[in-house]
C-alpha cells in the first residue's frame, strides 16, 4: 500500500496535549482524519480543522486504513485494542494500527500478534519531545514493528516528527522509549543534587552553570531545566505524574527482563515522595524541591 | 602585581597526567617554571622543555611569585600546604598559591586563611576536562578566592584552560567542582542503566543512541561514553578510582553542609563495588559492567 492523502483516511484516537498537536500536523500535511476521544471537548480544535467525529473507537477503526492511538496508561491501550474498544477486532484487514502511547513493550508485542492473526499490521511508536516537539512536528518517534509497515507509514511519521527510527521488531519502540526515560530518571537526580548542593554551598547557581554546563556534567536537562530551577519555575514541561507512570512501566519491564536498575528504582521512589507532597502536577524539575525537605529524602 | 613571564617564576608541584600537560602549556606560553614532584621520573618531559628542578616543595615556594599545585588527595594537599611541605610558611609575602587539585572546600578555606595571615594570596582552582582538555589547554577552571588575585592570574589560567570562571570566595572553586562531579555521578548511572536495559531488551545500542541521544535524555556522558560502552572500550578517560575519590570528598562536603544526596550516595556505593570487582583502573563508563553482575547490585 502506498499512503495517499486523497484516498486514505487516518483514524486518530486520543486528543490530549500531545495527540491534538500531532493530529493537527497530519491535517496540515493533507491527511483526512476520523477522530474519537473520551472527552469530546478535547476534539474541538481538531474538528474545526476539518476532522470527522466518530462516536466509538470501532467506528474509527472501520473507516481507517491507518489508525493512530495516543492515550494514557497501558491499561487504556489494552482496553482499547483488545478489550472494550475492539480495535484489533474492528480493524480492516491490511490496515495499520499504530500505538504512540508510552506503554508496555510486552503489551505492544501482544497487540502485534493479535493484529497479525487478523492480517492487520501493528506498530508501536512512542514519542519524545514534549508538547513543544509535538506542536512543531519535531518529535523523536521510536518505532517497533516490521520494516515494510514502517516504510509505508513514513510519510505519516514525517508529518509529526523529525527523528524517526525503526528500532527493531514489535515492542522495540517501547523498549527504546523506556531506555530514554531510564536515562532521564537518574540524570534528573544528578541535576537537582548538583544545584541543591551548590545552593547550600552558597554558590551563585547561574555562575555555577557557566562552569559545569558545557563540560562532562552537561546534559539536556541541566541546560534546559537548570535555568527553570534557578528561576523558581516549576511549571510543567513534562508532568511529574506522567514521569512516574513512565518509570513504573520501565521498572516493570526491567523486572520482566530480569535486570536490576537501582538508579531508576531510587529516582521513582523520590518522585513518588514528591507526588505525595503535592507536586504531581509540577514539571519534573520540581524534584529539586525535595532537597529542601530532608525528612522526605 | 602584573604577571610578566620574563621576570616572574611560576612554581609547579605535581606532574601527573594532568599537571604535566598543564605545566607544558605554561612553558609554551612563555612562563619560566620551577618544578617539584614526588617521583622525579614524571618531571622528565617538563625538565626537557626547560623547567628547573627543585629538591623540595619549600625550595619551589621560595623561588616563586606564583605557585601552582595539582596533587592527589586532600590529605596530600593539607600536608603540602600546612604540614611537612610548608608551602604556606615558605611562600613569599605577596605571592600567590593556587591549588588545582580536586580537594575539600573546607580545606581550601583553611589554606586561604593561613596564607592570608602571612600576606600570601591563595586560590582554589580545580579543573575539569580530563587529560585531553589539559593537553589542548581547553580545561574548565573553577576558581574560588579574591577577585584581584583571580584577575592577576588570568594570563596563567588562560594558558591552561578555556572556561575560566571565578565562582566566589575561597572554597567556591572546590564547591563548583563537587557540584560537577555530583551531576556526573547520577548521570553515569542513568547512562549505564539505559544501555544495559536496551541491551537486555535486544535493541541495537547504536540505533538506540540515534533515537535518544539528541533529545531530553541526551548528555555529554551519553554521547561521549555511550559509544565507548557499545564498542566494549572501558579504557580510562577518567579513572574509576579517581572518581571514587571525588565522590567521597563530595559526600563528606554534603554532610558538612547538612544536605542529603541519595543519588550521589548510591552512585558512590556502586562505583565502590565496581572497584572491589577489580575495575578501579578502568574508565568511569565501566559502571556498565556492574549490570552484568546482578549479585553485585
Amino acid at each position: 500500500m502506498k499512503i495517499n492523502p486523497t484516498t486514505h483516511t487516518i483514524g486518530f484516537i486520543g486528543l490530549g496535549v500531545m495527540g491534538r498537536s500531532m493530529a493537527l500536523n497530519l491535517i496540515k500535511a493533507g491527511f483526512r482524519l476520523s477522530v474519537y476521544t473520551r472527552t469530546v471537548d478535547s476534539a474541538k480544535v481538531v474538528l474545526e480543522a476539518g476532522a470527522q467525529w466518530c462516536k466509538t473507537p470501532q467506528e474509527v477503526a472501520r473507516q481507517s486504513q491507518v489508525l493512530i492511538t495516543i492515550v494514557g496508561y497501558p491499561k487504556d491501550v489494552e482496553d482499547l485494542y483488545l478489550g472494550s474498544g475492539e480495535l484489533v477486532a474492528s480493524a480492516n484487514p491490511g490496515s495499520y494500527l499504530v500505538d504512540m502511547t508510552t506503554s508496555s513493550p510486552v503489551l505492544a508485542k501482544k497487540i502485534y500478534e493479535a493484529a497479525k492473526a487478523r492480517g492487520v499490521h501493528a506498530l508501536d511508536a512512542p514519542v519524545s519531545g514534549g508538547d513543544v516537539g509535538a506542536r512543531e512536528a519535531r518529535l523523536s518517534i521510536m518505532v517497533g514493528g516490521e520494516k515494510d509497515a514502517f516504510d509505508t507509514l513514513s510519510p505519516i511519521f514525517e508529518a509529526m516528527g523529525k527523528i524517526i527510527v525503526l528500532q527493531g521488531s514489535a515492542g522495540s519502540g517501547q523498549y527504546t522509549k523506556m531506555a530514554n526515560q531510564i536515562a532521564i530518571a537518574s540524570n534528573m537526580v544528578g541535576v537537582c543534587e548538583a544545584l541543591a548542593y551548590g545552593k547550600k554551598a552558597g554558590l551563585d547557581l547561574s555562575t555555577l552553570l557557566e562552569s559545569i554546563g558545557p563540560g562532562a556534567a552537561g546534559s539536556w536537562s541541566l541546560s534546559n531545566l537548570g535555568p527553570r530551577i534557578i528561576a523558581d519555575n516549576f511549571a510543567p514541561g513534562f508532568f511529574v505524574k506522567h514521569f512516574i507512570k513512565d518509570m513504573r512501566i520501565a521498572l516493570d519491564s526491567a523486572q520482566e527482563l530480569g535486570i536490576e536498575l537501582p538508579g531508576l528504582a531510587q529516582s521513582l521512589e523520590m518522585y513518588e515522595k514528591l507526588a505525595v507532597l503535592g507536586h504531581e502536577n509540577d514539571g519534573t524539575q520540581a524534584l529539586y524541591r525535595l532537597y529542601d525537605k530532608p525528612q522526605a529524602l
